[in-house]
This record gives structure tokens, C-alpha cells and sequence, in this order.
């Protein structure tokens, strides 16, 4: 199976942040911004390995800036690194004063994608081929971020399940 | 200021899922489930401190069984620590199938929310007073899980500043 | 058919009020009230006869108290009788403000729901187990209720057809 | 203060069924049907009394023939009664076949709704003045179902209240 | 194929303009007006033709008032020229400020649709009658604007495909 | 006042089609393009004069291709031409099939906003600076298409006025 570039399913994406969207103070809500991600994201994911796809993970989110109503946000996503039949997709979104140009680092995140053939089963995915220093960076730090979900997802779960109702 | 019991702003939500809200295999998109943690979350949240909230973090997010188009979606949501200005809610997230009562664990996760005053500036809040086994376990395993996140939140700032375009 | 008791398929939901659901005076439109009570009473209806469901009926509804922007909606519905294919549900709906806690009834109604086989053919529910005072309360008076929709649907539809365009 | 005509105020929406809207056997929930009825009642209410108002109730509404998915709603409402600040409105739901043309009731509903002035108090609105047989026919019954809303109104909030948790 | 009246199609819809409708200066977005046009356009086309149907194309639209929020809008459409399996729809908007009864003219405008058979395919439809002053004028210069839009739509392609990415 | 570059506004944006935006054959509602199409082009517009902005006018729209769901909508929106508190919006629309990676053209369309100063009135805005080929094309082709929109605008205010209800 050949590598793709990076830059073959890089995705861009603008919206206007309205009214619904906001809490009383005015600024966008966390679950909002979640729902950009994580379609952006999976779009990325669709690119790259040309299949359905399921989100598996998303990693940790901290929200270091609000994005008020009437501003834009922006989002960008690619694909960081593959493990046979799972993507991880870095996100990065930044809100936009569209009166003034000035613009702020919202959040950033990692999900994990797993491809899905006709049946909806797991298939394998093209190896991805970084070019950028941005690009090798986050592709040569992604297995410990793979062991540190596989850690945690055990540990969650059985944390879950011993206090299931 | 008092401490109020954990039970005091428990929530419970469920919902069904539509087409709208579903990929092309029939399952939720993660990020609708996102955006219904935050909710709930956040209700929990405002429910503890009675004030304005915003979503500080949401920490990583396994995704152990897809929920289908027709099934139903319950959640619940509960504060498991607070720190100063901020509340740790615990939310679990379950399926039901509606035609055979079958439930599925669909994720678990931690959020942080800060609460805020009517200038919109942080503002302490109440603690918060574990009753059960299930309460005292998130209860004393909180102020670990907040070394990680602080450390996280360190390091992949000063990640995403170094790349930032 | 072995009886289920109410509390098998009591269900919960709470919700934010947002703007669009709000008119000019920031209060919830009676038809997003509605559309809450239609749903969660069908969910109940589903849990308890494990069937597709249609809505046959609504019972008159008056708006108490209005529910404000910025508002938690509360809605608890069970069911209280069944009559062969068909389940009366009732549902209680309470709006509650998150700064002060304060809750105050919005409104109550009865439903009637039927079930549906696969082939979307009326089919046999089984029956309801009351066991709290006021579950007994709603089953004791459900007779006379169903006395009056039916009178009331045949003058209605009598008086609808004949002046029908 | 001078008497409306009926057909002053009367308003007609029509509108498609879209999949989000129906259940898994493709008919619309009845919910929907009460957010539109509530949408329409409401803009023909402000369009009689030219003042901002808000829902007091909605009659019972029995279902009498499912809507389809692709199929078109058809609404139509108007003034039937007035009685100091309030106004009963009479609404008229059909389906109608896109492909074939065919139309079947859906529904009927009574709905009341109190003017508001600026401050949010209630203000008398103008005499409402019909014309044709069905005009009358609504005007002439409109007395009666008001005892039976206001004595259906304290039998219930009684008992709501009594059993309130 | 039997000529069809232009009243057996023509279609009314009245909505209310909601916060999420609208800018920060509380006037509805130009794409909201839009997709109204497209679906009572729809609507109409699929009445006059009994076929499912496609939009072809919209002509220009130029908006000549805004509608703010609170304020009703109100569309009418109506067939006005057929050519084999496509229809000319004019489609006329309007505003109802709901406190004052004043309307004002938001935008006129011409879509063209196509009627598809089971297989979705092109098929022709029945021609259309006019009767009122308003209808002759429309079919009497519907023929001019057809050659317009086949000539701009040349133009256009040729510029769009030679400058494609 | 400074001219711009276009490059500096130019926006992209990226959606998935999901159901509630499809008819029966499975494909977009033309208004659905329209409503992204004049949200993306009002971006642009903001990013260009970085003022509040209205759509004045949408030029015709030809749709060449559907967009099916399931597949991706990218949109691409840049300036093409300013005049005085107006600004000439250029939009490419194409469908991506993301299991294929196949791209179509779906429409190209071009838009008028007007800048608003703070009180709502209309405001002069920055020149902007063709670049590439392309830029320089629309640019050249701008002051043409006006002319066809002010004669437009004045031939069909007079016909809809004329025969307005």
C-alpha cells in the first residue's frame, strides 16, 4: 500500500459563530466546538484512507480562549500518523475577530479514526508521509500518544464498569 | 462556604438518535456525542455552583460501542471534585436499544468548568461531598488526574505555538 | 402477557432553553414544549412495550408558568394505563433556573400512544403495574379519561370534515 | 375598540417532511406537527391583536392519518374567539401527497393565546367578527370549551400539585 | 398532456425570523431567504408536475428591504412557463412587520427546476395555463429569460472550468 | 484608503451532506447551497472590509451537477471587485465523492454585499488588488456585470410592483 502525503487530506474549515451556539455570556459552547472537530476530523480521516470512518478517541481538549458570537472560527486538520487500520488527526482551531483580523489559538486536539470496509469491518490504511518540520514533529511523538490512550482506556474502563448501575 | 452532596446536582438525560445525527452506517457521530456531554455537563455543572460555567477542558474520550439511528441515548453527570474557581463533572454515556431494552457502556469522561461571576470573572465555588463508594473513588483520584491535565496543557500549547502559522 | 411495573420505563430529561427556541419576551415557545413532551413520552412508551410507537393523542396542556432563556427544562414522563394497543403516558414538565435553583411547575399532559408491529400493524402492549400513590392515582382516573378523547375525537372530526375545503 | 375580520388574520404555511422529522416507519413525530401548529396559531394571534403573545394552552389534538416523509404539511389557522386578552385560534392540519395529490386531515387543535404589552402584562385585544358558516360555527361553540379548559385547568394543576416531588 | 392551471400550484408559506436567522444587526441572512425560495419553489414545481424535481437554477435575486428579527416572512410562488421536462417558478417575498401589519417587498426572483421520473430521469411535464394579467405577463416573457440563462450559463462554465484548480 | 490583496480574504470551507439536506433522489436542496453560499461569500466580504455586511444581491446560480449524500461540499469564495460601499463576491461550489476522491463542479456564483458602519449605514471599502490570472479576469468582467445588475434591479422592482397583492 502506497504513503500519501499529509497535504493530500489536509481540510479547511470556516464558520460564523451564532446566537444557538452560545452561552449567556456570549461565548461558544465546548460541545460545539467538540462537534467541529470531530467532523472535520473524520472528513480528514475519509480523505486519506478513501473509506468510511468511525471515531474511536479523542484526546484530551483544553480551551484556552473562548470564541464569542459574531466571530468566525477556523479549523485545520491532517492526518498525523497511521497504525494499520487507525488514523490519529491533529486539529487545531483558532477563532477570528472578523472586525478587527485578530486571531487566537482556541484549542488543539488528536482523535483517532479507524477505516470501515463495505461491511463495517476494520480494514488496513495507506502509511502517511510527512513532509514539514510541523508534520515529522507530531508524526515521530505519535506512538507514545498510542500508548498512552491504550494505558488509559484500559484503566478507564474498568473503572467504568466496576461502578455500572 | 458549605459543601453541598454530590447527589444535590446529579443529571440525567436521554434522547433519541435520528438520522441527522448518523453517519452512513447508521451510528452517532462522536461529536454529537461531544456535544451532548457538554450539556449535560455544563447543566451539572451550573446545578453545583449557580453561576455562569465554561468548559475549561474535556479529557480524552473512548468510543467502546457505536449507538444506532432509532436507539436511544442516555447520559449521566455528576461533579466528582472542585478546586478553587473549577469543577471536575464525571460523565458516563450509555445506548439502549428501545426494542429489546438492551444497554451498551458507549464512553466515559472527565470536563473541567470554571465558574464565573456576573462580570464574567472566575469566581470560587462550593466543595462538593462524596456519599457513595462510586463518588469517593472519582472523589479521591480527582487531584491527580488535574497534574496530568496540567502538565498536557503545558506541553501541547508550547507545541502548537512553535508550528502556529 | 406478564404485567411490567411504571417504574421499568420512567424516564428523564433536562435541557438548556436557548435563544432560538425563545420568543421576543426570551420565554420557550408552547410548540418546543411540545415537541420535548412528544418525544420523551415516546421514549417511555417504547421501554414499555419494546415496540415502534405512534402518537395517537394529546391531551389539553396549560402553560403555567413560562420557561426563560437560560432556563433548565425538566421533563419526567411514565406510563399510566394501557388499554390493548394503546398507552397513556403522562409527563410533567418543570422549568428550573440554575442560578437560584428555583423550580416551578410549566405544565402536564396525558398522550396516547399505539404500538406497531414490523409490518406497522397495531399490536397488543402488555399491562401496567402502579405501585407508588400516585401512579394508582393516574391509573384509577385513566378510564374516564379515554370516555372523554373518544367522545371528543368523533364530535371534532364531525365538525373538521364538514366544513373541510 | 373595533372588531376584526377573521379573514384579517387567517394564515396558511405549507411545509416538506424531511427525514429528521420521522420516526423509523417514516411518518412525522407528533411533536412536530405541535411545534408547527403552535408556530402558526402564534403568528395569527399577533396578526389579530398586533401585540407580542405568549401560549396559555392547546386543546387535546387527536392524530387521524400519519404524515409521510417527502410528503408536504399544510397548515391553516385562524381567529375563532376573543375573550378580554385572550384568543382562541382554530387550526386545520392536512397532508398532502406531492406525487399524487391527494389530502387527508391530519388533525385539528384549539389553541389559546394571551396579548402581551411592552412590559409583559396582559392586554385586552379587539372582538373578533366572523363571516361564513365555519367562521360561526367555531364563534358560537367558543364559550363552552372555555368552561371545560378552566375546569379540565384546576382538576389538574390540583393534582399535578399533590403529587409534586 | 392535459394544460394545468397556475392557481392549482401556486403555494403560500408564513414564518417567523428567529435570532439563529440573523445577523448582528438582527436582519435575516440573505442564504436563509434562499433556501425559503428553494423550497416553496420546490414545492410549487412538484405540485404543477406530480414528479419529484430538481433545482436547475435560480436567477439573480436583489434584496430590496431586509426582514428583521421578530417580523414574519412571507413567500408566494407560482409556475409561470414550461419547456419540455423544466419550469420557470416566480417566487415573490415579502415581510410582515407582526405589531404594525406593515409589509414591504424583500426580493422577487425565477427558479428553474426539472421534473425526474422513477429512475431520475428528465421527464416532461404538463403545460401550464395562465389566467390573471400577472400570469400572461410572466409566460409572455418567460421565453426571453430562458435564452438569457442558456447564454450566461455558457459564458459561465467556460470562465469557471478554464481558471478550475 | 489602502487596497487589498485578495488573497488576504479568500476563504475555504469544507461540510459533509447529511440527509436533512437531501430529497428523495438523495441529493442536496439547491437552497441548502445557496444558504453556504452566501455564508461563505459574507465571510469573505467581512475579511475584505472588516466591517458588518449585508447581502445586497446574488447573481444566477446554474446548478451542473448534483451533490450527493454522504460526499463533501467544498466551497471557495474571494472578492473580485470593489465599489464604493460595495464589494463583487466570486463563489466556486464542487462535491468531493470521498471514497473516489472525485471532484465535480456544482456552481459558480457571484454576490453583492454592502459594508455597514455602526449605526447601519452604508461605508466605503478598501479597494482590492488582483493577482493571479484568475483574479484579474473577474476583476476586468466586474463593472459589466453591474451594469446588467442595476438594469436587472430596475426592470423587475417596476413588474413585482406592478402587479404586487
Amino acid at each position: 500500500m502506497e504513503a500519501k502525503r499529509v497535504s493530500e487530506s489536509r481540510t479547511f474549515m470556516t464558520d460564523l459563530v451564532l446566537p444557538p451556539d452560545t452561552n449567556v455570556h456570549g461565548t461558544i459552547f465546548g460541545g460545539r466546538v467538540m462537534a467541529y472537530i470531530d467532523k472535520i476530523a473524520s472528513i480528514t480521516a475519509m480523505r486519506h484512507c478513501r473509506r468510511a470512518v468511525v471515531t474511536a478517541s479523542s484526546d484530551s481538549l483544553d480551551f484556552l480562549a473562548p470564541i464569542k458570537v459574531g466571530e468566525a472560527i477556523q479549523l485545520e486538520a491532517f492526518v498525523t500518523w497511521t497504525h494499520q487500520t487507525s488514523m490519529e488527526i491533529f486539529c487545531r482551531i483558532q477563532s477570528e475577530n472578523l472586525l478587527t483580523g485578530e486571531q487566537r489559538l482556541t484549542a488543539t486536539s488528536y482523535l483517532t479514526f479507524v477505516a470501515l470496509d463495505d461491511q463495517g469491518k476494520p480494514v488496513v490504511v495507506p502509511p502517511v508521509l510527512p513532509e514539514t518540520d510541523e508534520e515529522w514533529w507530531h508524526y515521530n511523538t505519535a506512538a507514545e500518544r498510542r500508548e498512552t490512550r491504550l494505558k488509559r482506556r484500559k484503566e478507564r474502563s474498568a473503572a467504568a464498569i466496576s461502578y455500572a448501575h
